[in-house]
């Protein structure tokens, strides 16, 4: 029962008139007490009836139904009315429980007459807005040690840090009196947050890496190309989760054999033999040769030891080099990613992904 | 607190000797006790100690104290004695605690031996067995009416289906008095669904259908490449999300643009043009296309309407060709699949893997 862990209830639905809406029994079975007509609103319901030229059918009665002991909440929109009860927990506390109707325009209308000025006064009166913010390349605790000041614990808007997949997100709650107050707040921090961070935050509340790299890619009218390995595809199937992506991706290569890297991105089979195909060089030429072979204007290569097998002492599980060849060259990293074969190839595409949403934006990603 | 909501509570770590061994004083704490002497067991900490040569140091003496009223539960493997204990709710009712030691080899022997004789009896003193079927390519319904009154509700062992991607699985749970009749009766009941459902059962529990193909793939010494358009390689990641697949899986193509379709893989420019990229046609190509550049046996192509756009009243969002290369000749199939960009993606790589299986068992694809 909700009332042992929160001290608010909200219910909505099964406050019609037939036989499956049950939730005034429930409530009176939760309170133990029964149901009592409330004759006043036998009266609404015959005029909202009879304002549309209709007798109010019998099996309607039931709405007015109300738990003894409860309140009626007044519907101005439907026949449903809302219950407002209190129900006692055992150890002398009580939840507060309002059961709306489930009609959406009905449900939301009450709740923000009959519901949130209960849950403000709750609050202190005030307003949360919240926003967050997601970086994807630095570590949680470096992102924090820029962010400084801005985490102390009980400022406000507070600043808090979440990690998933690889990216860092900062949660900003601001919590004032008035949602002016708390939306220009809240703006600051996010100022503040981003002066900290510069363009390592990549976007916020839903947006993915992918698809932020992708509208920059489309909104620049610029050609993208994939050439993976350890990654088996899946940089290719990031870009490509974003609608619309086919304006921009022209063509990847999973290039998974040595064999493959040879013949259809024109690796040098002496480079693999004296450097092998985990190497800055190769995936430069991987990245060289998807430019060249799709006609885009970009291409990202990745090639690396995604694990559990195939590590050594000099190149360990996790080691992986990318490239981005452009107008003008080929930019080349390697990167060492700890974890499973799952983490190292999540982190090795959507660490492709933001070589070229750095290069697009004419910054140096930060290492 | 778990004993709002169990009636049994199973805590294990925190019995050791040293200062943030705390699970002795939370126990204590939740029963509103304090801790006691069991001066039998410093007795045999003593032994223990004098067993291997040694004094027993002052500190172990901790390991002895148990919260008043619990009881002291022996421990064969080591110095620290299980606690169990009475925790009332309140309303009159109590759940049954039980701490044991942490180490895996000393909490194994201890569950065994004191706490699941008190389970057994608590579950009417059966077994419960279970075990997970999976299946992918037809719907829950179908799957349902095929296993008939297998699922005949309060039938023991119970069989129940869920879906979750795609994958309608079938939860087995066997409970009779004895372990080795849950066994027999769960393996018959196992066997009843693989009769009724043949192969389109690809793995249990933790099986994935990906993992299950590149089995096939690799016991068999057979090699796959893979040519994607609407899935934009995430049929390519799929097979190389497991360990050692470069085994089999030799190169994928991504070939988003039409462009990328004729040059990468030969697909006939008048196709594209006559049938369009959606159609089997073209995803034989692609599929013949891709087999005989990567040199592999087998080559499976995916060409589709992912969607929101590009619908068109022939050819909905959700229209995906697919064929299959091989040995001796090219299989196709188009499927419709009903849902987001996400879902119809999704679908569309497990299909072909489901195709690639089908084939490697020498058996048709169920419609």
């Amino acid at each position: 029962m909700a009332a042992a862990r929160a001290d608010f209830i909200l219910v909505s639905g099964g406050l019609g008139p037939t036989a499956d809406d049950l939730t005034r029994e429930a409530v009176a079975g939760v309170l133990g007490v029964d149901l009592e007509i409330n004759e006043g609103w036998v009266e609404r319901l015959r005029a909202f009836f009879h304002a549309r030229g209709r007798e109010m059918p019998e099996r309607n009665r039931i709405q007015a139904m109300v738990p003894r002991g409860a309140t009626l909440v007044d519907n101005p929109r439907g026949t449903a009315p809302g219950i407002i009860a209190s129900v006692p927990r055992g150890d002398g506390t009580s939840a507060w429980l309002m059961a709306m109707p489930g009609v959406p325009r009905e449900m939301f209308g009450m709740f923000e007459e009959a519901a949130l000025p209960v849950l403000r006064r709750a609050g202190g009166g005030g307003v949360i807005l919240s926003r967050t913010l997601h970086t994807f390349g630095l570590g949680e605790s470096v992102v924090a040690e820029k962010l400084g000041e801005l985490m102390t614990r009980g400022r406000n808007p507070s600043v808090g840090t979440t990690v998933s997949g690889g990216v860092v997100s900062l949660r900003i709650n601001a919590r004032f009196a008035t949602p002016a107050e708390a939306s220009d707040q809240l703006e600051r921090t996010c100022e503040a947050c981003r002066a900290r961070l510069g363009s390592l935050i990549y976007g916020q509340d839903e947006d993915t890496i992918q698809a932020v790299t992708m509208r920059f890619l489309l909104d620049r009218g610029r050609t993208v190309a994939t050439a993976e390995s350890c990654t088996g595809g899946l940089a290719a199937k990031m870009l490509s989760d974003v609608p619309g992506s086919s304006g921009a991706f022209l063509a990847g290569w999973v290039t998974y054999s040595n064999a493959a890297k040879v013949r259809d991105l024109g690796v040098s089979a002496d480079t693999l033999e004296r450097v092998g195909a985990v190497s800055e060089e190769t995936a430069r030429q991987m990245a060289r040769g998807a430019r060249q072979r799709a006609g885009a204007d970009l291409a990202v290569a990745i090639t690396g030891i995604a694990g559990p097998d195939g590590g050594t002492s000099e190149k360990p599980v996790g080691t992986v080099c990318m490239a981005l060849a452009h107008e003008s060259g080929v930019d080349s990293r390697t990167f060492l990613f700890v974890g499973d074969r799952d983490l190292v190839r999540d982190r090795s595409a959507k660490t492709a992904l933001s070589m070229l949403r750095f290069h697009l934006l004419g910054e140096a990603m930060p290492a």
